[in-house]
């Protein structure tokens, strides 16, 4: 394998890892009977942010570990990233959204079994509002994703000890998931919506419903530009 | 942009994303529907430490990072900070602070349109007491300050590994929500209350009620007075 | 001492350590009358998590502190830890599952003889499903063990910040648990629920019920298959 | 002041600091009105592992910051620490304990006013058992206690980054108190007991009760033990 499949390969495994452990940590406090059900929102933002550590440690040695195309996308936009590799990195993230959706449902298979909720089902999988409003969605999505992008990029301008990054990009989505997730669930990043969005549709899961996919342009929509913004407004800082 | 106009640039983005994501997390904690209503104090204070330590990387490569007029007059009377900056890095703190409200006003619209509790409303923006006592409520508030900047001037005298240092001030204000914020929501910050204070002031919120100007300068002067006194108390120590 | 008798005593106090604070968070939120009683899956698996980080900390700097057979059998199918020593580190790990088992009993004794509910009481000591299913608890198990022999692997391949990768494997944890524990309470880990599993059936405690040895097998085999598994899959990676 | 009298008014200070904010966390929860009460166990745990976090930068400058007699005892056994300064500073801490927990006082007057469980306001002092036994309770406060020595001699066999240290501590006693601190509240230091009790018994706090002497020597007594033994078992180690 070359150096820019591995790091093809890295974007894919990395954003499996963040899903299953993302996504897992919705199933752990959704789902009937699970041991953590009705754990609360500290659990779920802690479990966020401490998936998007661990997929950055394990992915991170291989490749950038971006994980998102909001990020591959407000990178490239920067310069800090080649615009060739752009496509193969969004293709990777969503398939490894799909394949991380498919291994919660095999992880928490007899609690999908026990739950009829059909919303709690999607919630699982893929994201939606708190109070359906596109326009106010989206933005809300864009201004979470803009902080992230932006915070990166200034990440990017401070030194950090030896593996010591992949720590604060997790205490940033932590902080991302307690202050602006409340509207929406904080997807920004299309491929952690999309990915477990299809798996979704296409896994025989026994109480689904359907899949939602009027709401599934607003986290692909609102974190791109996002993610483009704060690049643009980034460049505008005189360094 | 020279040097000092890019530390003073620093000051309003740094406490706009300070303002933007810690009172990010009150507004997902206090507000109708969002998926985080009810997350309590646990929540709050992760939240508002986590915010801290992202908006210092944020800001911290073009300036100093004080985000808070009682640290930045601190250090003045410590000998740290140049007098003739103190000023202008009053402005940029509320200006930031005024524009991180508004942002967070954004961000959680339909939230915002679906509450109708008016101390809710006000409590996303500016603090308020648990038992009105202005006198108590300013001796707690420059309790709390004096903590921050002590700890602030005492980090100084440590040696952090590379990027590690906002990390260190995030559990610094994480500990002092979780030990000393109970009575008054801890400002430790005049820029953080009076900055959202105005914004809630000016903005066209639905339900919203008075800004409660009679208890602004309760965390105005207590944290100034608070962080003055540590200061004070830090230079009798020999070094 | 020689080293390598230092390094089979590190992984006896190691696992002490581990089960001791590990199923001692357990005793505190599930005991009736403890001070922690109802403190939820957050402050579980927060207290696994600070478990695992202290437990490294306090054997690591006398040997690799593995303190699970499955990760001892991961690293020796991936090439980094010598067979030979397998066997032994087996015992001593198990071994210190059952002293660190016996500590929490001392520690709780009053509150053990104040809890009558006997799933409650085998729960301080080992893991048991939320719903019992052997396929698919295993599957469960296997992979989150392997979640974390793939993280440990990944990690080896990160340089670190003297001392930090005791924190970093203590999020890893905490990501396990808050993620993939729902379904089995996250054994991960043979000796963690072998040891406190013998424990349970060797002590005189006052209202006990079965060891529930029916399901012993399902967090030996579950972690082992899912740390070799891991292993596999590592090795196919080129670096 | 000369290099001993620094080391000893740092133990004061920090002490000073870890009782302030550590007992500050108590009375958060506990006292009526407080913006904090109700937030269980978690916010408590979290505050007091912060709070050491934050009193070991703000002391440990200036001394080794022990900020507990049971460490100092247990570093003099093991040959880290001079004989001569033992008595010194326990004096030191205990000072500091007194001061710390009067600012808890002042700090939330109010609240201690609007409050009638004496309980409650003991509570927010000193520790007390959730089943009162002596002879368990000074058991469950030696085993905490070594582990917290045996825990910090370990530490002192690691390297860490610089500056990393104190948080090492703090994720340490946030462990104790999750894992171990169920059935006493976890002292697991004769100073932050000591200290408190004898401000409790001093200031006219409205609606105290006793300070409950009877039980104070057991969070003395279990500590200092705990601190030995650990101190003996690791002076047997082959290093």
């Amino acid at each position: 394998m070359d150096a820019t499949n591995l790091q093809i390969f890295s974007e894919f495994l990395g954003t499996l890892i963040l899903v299953l452990l993302g996504d897992g940590v919705v199933a752990a406090v959704s789902l009937n009977k699970s041991k953590a059900q009705g754990a609360g929102w500290v659990a779920i933002t802690l479990g966020w942010g401490a998936a998007v550590t661990i997929a950055v440690y394990v992915s991170g040695f291989m490749g950038p570990a971006h994980l998102n195309p909001a990020v591959t996308l407000g990178l490239a936009i920067a310069g800090d990233f080649s615009w060739n590799l752009v496509v193969p990195f969004f293709i990777a993230q969503v398939l490894g959204g799909i394949v991380g959706a498919i291994l919660v449902w095999i992880t928490y298979l007899p609690h999908f079994e026990a739950t009829k909720d059909e919303a709690a089902i999607l919630g699982t999988f893929a994201t939606g509002p708190a109070i359906r409003n596109y326009t106010s969605n989206v933005v809300t999505e864009a201004i979470g994703t803009f902080v992230l992008v932006f915070g990166l990029l200034a990440f990017g301008q401070n030194t950090f000890a030896d593996g010591f990054n992949p720590v604060v990009v997790g205490i940033l989505i932590l902080s991302l998931g307690l202050s602006l997730g409340g509207p929406t669930g904080y997807a920004i990043n299309p491929a952690r919506d999309l990915g477990p969005r299809i798996a979704h549709q296409i896994l025989p899961i026994k109480n689904k419903g359907g899949s939602d996919w009027g709401y599934s342009w607003v986290p692909i929509v609102g974190p791109l530009v996002g993610g483009a913004l704060a690049a643009a407004v980034w460049m505008m800082i005189p360094l």
